[in-house]
């Protein structure tokens, strides 16, 4: 069943045929390429590279470069950058675009955007910045876009987009699809590129139901939309948290869904591939977060990154201190007894990791509610058991090799000891100081770990060192 | 213009406008009332509160109950869960609920679920479980179900469903959408139930190109697919891990994406909700890996908890018992000045947590490709920089610390430079332990901490015990 009337096509892209699993996206070999242009001064060549990049391997070959070499690439191609370029780059990147390329420029590649991609460029901005891209924009688009400003940052309302396709509850099918045609006909189409689903509005612009574009293909031109649509769907209020857009999405398994103000009009739509991005986010803070990273800084400036890891090292610091001034209470201890000394760090170590993963485990079922005000004493008991059964026998392992290694029965008695105790501490703590702060209104991942290594550690000096004055001395 | 046939919906359910996020999904109370019946014994309420609920809460519920009270759930209301549940729960749950609910019941409700969810069942199953899984299902679709599972744990292949909606490449708009209606009124409806795109197939069944169904909606029917198909698609192959499937729908904003075999015939289509379950799934497993877990236990009993903590503390305790082994080295100096035994946690301490901070950083951007060979050697140097800074900051502070409280000036200078070196060595490490394992193999996530804190530990207590002992004693 060939066919002579389909038209040559270039050969699809296909990805996994390859054996270097970095070649999926943006290829090293590609960014050589480029380079090797810029090295030889070719304009031509690395305008053509980039040209026939999509936008968002763009985005990346810019995030790879150093600094040096991505002015060089904006001064060759900043002219034939796709506008979603700009929506991609990650922020530190957008600075330094912006900066290189002009306010101007960037106002006319903003304006092209779509007005979800137009937000996430401007809300990067300064006030006075903002001020200057908005003056270049329509009328029309720039109204649309201070709108989604107004939004809370990181709420529905900055993450949708404005252009909505609706339909009024007594069309029929036929009538939707002819008024699709139609506009596809006209200049100024201010429908959405693509979308998944259509939105029927009542009266007021008010949601009363949606219906998948697969649907409607599937069904007969003389039926209303009314009678096909689905009134059970999730609207969004346009103030809610974008990580709360994120579950529902996840949980309904959603491709697009409603957004509305606070008297109920339909405002805009979420499409999942903005949600896509947030679900990364999150996971990405709670990732850096959990490692004592206060942002992504990987394309941060040396000192910038060096003053955001700063802040969280001096906490560490003044933590450390208060766990060695548990010790210098036992120097007259260690004195007598320097094996004490040698062992002690293998007490709060373990607490520290057996905490760890406790935590980690309670931080991310927190983030998923996972774990709730249902199951959160269930949990807590139950780390505390494991706390108590790995406590029992890393208490008889280490206990026997404290006591061959320093021939003393009863330093192997007074690391046990020490041992359960501080396990039990850990898993009783990992589970508990999550829930504590998540109670508080605190992310439980950005504070847990400092108060919970602080614990483990200053237990397990006090525990090991106390027994061992008291038994050993 | 309200109108009169529009039939009485239900209002719609709004999120967003409660200030207790939590209610977002299945809400506490939710779970409450549940409980309230089952305590109860009232059979019918559980029931109809059960059958009311979205099968995503349903999973939720059953997650967040205890043990015993999933199976008084399951009891009472087995027969009135949605199929769609068990391709929902967590492992360890789905494991309880085949136990309870008895293979037969499965093998029946797994045959009413799309072919991608019930291979996300059944590759859960024992083998003996799989084959009596299958013998349930009818013949054409336990076929597709098979080569399913044929590809490999993880792959495109797994992840896809083999319902897509395809046409030959010389139909033209109009006999698609006719094809469309009249193949829904058929009994036998294979096509998916919800689909975003139209894959343009030629002769051999292979993809030639991709029509979005809004795209398809806004064209006259006279105009041929292969007029308005995009032939420049992103084509997949079944054996693509699904790491790599998720960043290219992350990378080209898709919604779905045809699956290709090594012939490159169409076997299947991968939509988004598939995908965004997998980067839930790979963040997930970075941050557990980092934080020393092995998989996500919160559902697992309290044993197989201890038993999958228990080896990676073991790791621990090998490592923490060398640091200990270099601070044996040193006890006569120990002996001499107990001091170096109060601070030497503080060098240790200040070391892993920096480079910590490195590794999350690095072990993030392998994840999503940010970090190449392109930009490894650059962020290494970088990350030596920022160690080094910092290391002199803190090498001043805690210098003067050390000195006030022990009125020790070259203690506080071995502290000082015993800090710098540490902080050097855990950017620097953590910055290339990550690369390297990848390098060869080794997934970073999973072993960077424990070889970086090992490092750190050992540097820290050899270099300040070691400057101790010659510039002190």
């Amino acid at each position: 069943m060939s066919d002579p009337d389909i038209k040559p096509t270039d050969p699809p892209e296909i990805d996994g045929q390859t054996d270097t699993p970095e070649e999926v996206g943006l290829g090293t070999d590609m960014v050589g390429r480029v380079l090797d242009a810029m090295g030889a001064d070719n304009e031509a060549a690395v305008r053509e590279l980039v040209a026939n990049l999509h936008y968002s391997d763009v985005a990346d070959l810019l995030e790879r470069l150093s600094g040096v070499q991505r002015r060089r690439l904006l001064e060759f191609a900043k002219d034939v950058l796709d506008p979603e370029v700009l929506a991609e780059v990650d922020e530190t990147v957008l600075d330094e675009m912006i900066d290189h390329i002009g306010l101007d420029q960037v106002a006319e590649v903003v304006a092209e955007l779509d007005t979800d991609d137009a937000v996430n460029v401007i809300e990067e901005l300064e006030e006075d910045e903002q001020q200057h891209v908005l003056g270049a924009i329509p009328q029309a688009d720039r109204t649309l876009i201070e709108e989604s400003l107004s939004f809370p940052e990181d709420s529905a309302g900055r993450l949708m987009q404005r252009e909505v396709m609706t339909v009024p509850a007594f069309w029929d099918v036929g009538k939707t699809i002819d008024y699709l045609r139609e506009s596809a006909e006209e200049e100024n189409w201010n429908l959405p590129d693509v979308f998944y689903d259509i939105v029927v509005v009542g009266p007021k612009h008010d949601p009363v139901g949606t219906i998948p574009l697969s649907l409607l293909l599937r069904t007969k031109r003389p039926v209303g939309v009314s009678e096909i649509m689905t009134s059970e769907m999730k609207l969004i209020s346009a103030t809610l948290d974008q990580e709360e857009v994120a579950f529902l999405f996840r949980q309904r398994d959603l491709v697009s869904a409603p957004v509305i103000d606070d008297t109920g009009r339909l405002v805009g739509m979420i499409t999942i591939d903005d949600v896509v991005d947030v679900i990364d986010e999150e996971a990405e803070e709670d990732i850096m977060r959990l490692g004592g990273v206060r942002e992504d800084d990987l394309y941060s400036a040396t000192l910038a990154t060096t003053r955001a890891r700063f802040s969280w090292l001096f906490v560490n610091l003044i933590t450390a201190i208060l766990a060695s001034a548990v010790i210098g209470l036992f120097q007259a201890t260690i004195e007598q007894m320097v094996a004490l000394a040698v062992l002690m760090p293998i007490v709060a170590s373990m607490g520290g990791n057996a905490g760890t993963q406790t935590l980690t485990v309670a931080v991310r079922a927190l983030a998923t509610k996972e774990l709730t005000t249902t199951n959160a004493m269930r949990q807590v008991g139950k780390e505390f058991m494991v706390g108590g059964i790995n406590g029992l026998i890393f208490a008889v392992v280490m206990g026997a090799v404290a006591w061959m290694w320093f021939d003393q029965p009863m330093l192997g008695v007074v690391i046990a000891i020490a041992m359960i105790i501080n396990l039990l501490v850990a898993g009783l703590a990992g589970a508990s100081i999550p829930l504590a702060l998540e109670r508080f209104g605190i992310d439980p991942a950005i504070a847990s770990s400092v108060f919970l290594t602080t614990l483990t550690d200053v237990v397990g000096f006090l525990v090991f060192l106390g027994l061992g004055a008291w038994l050993l001395i």
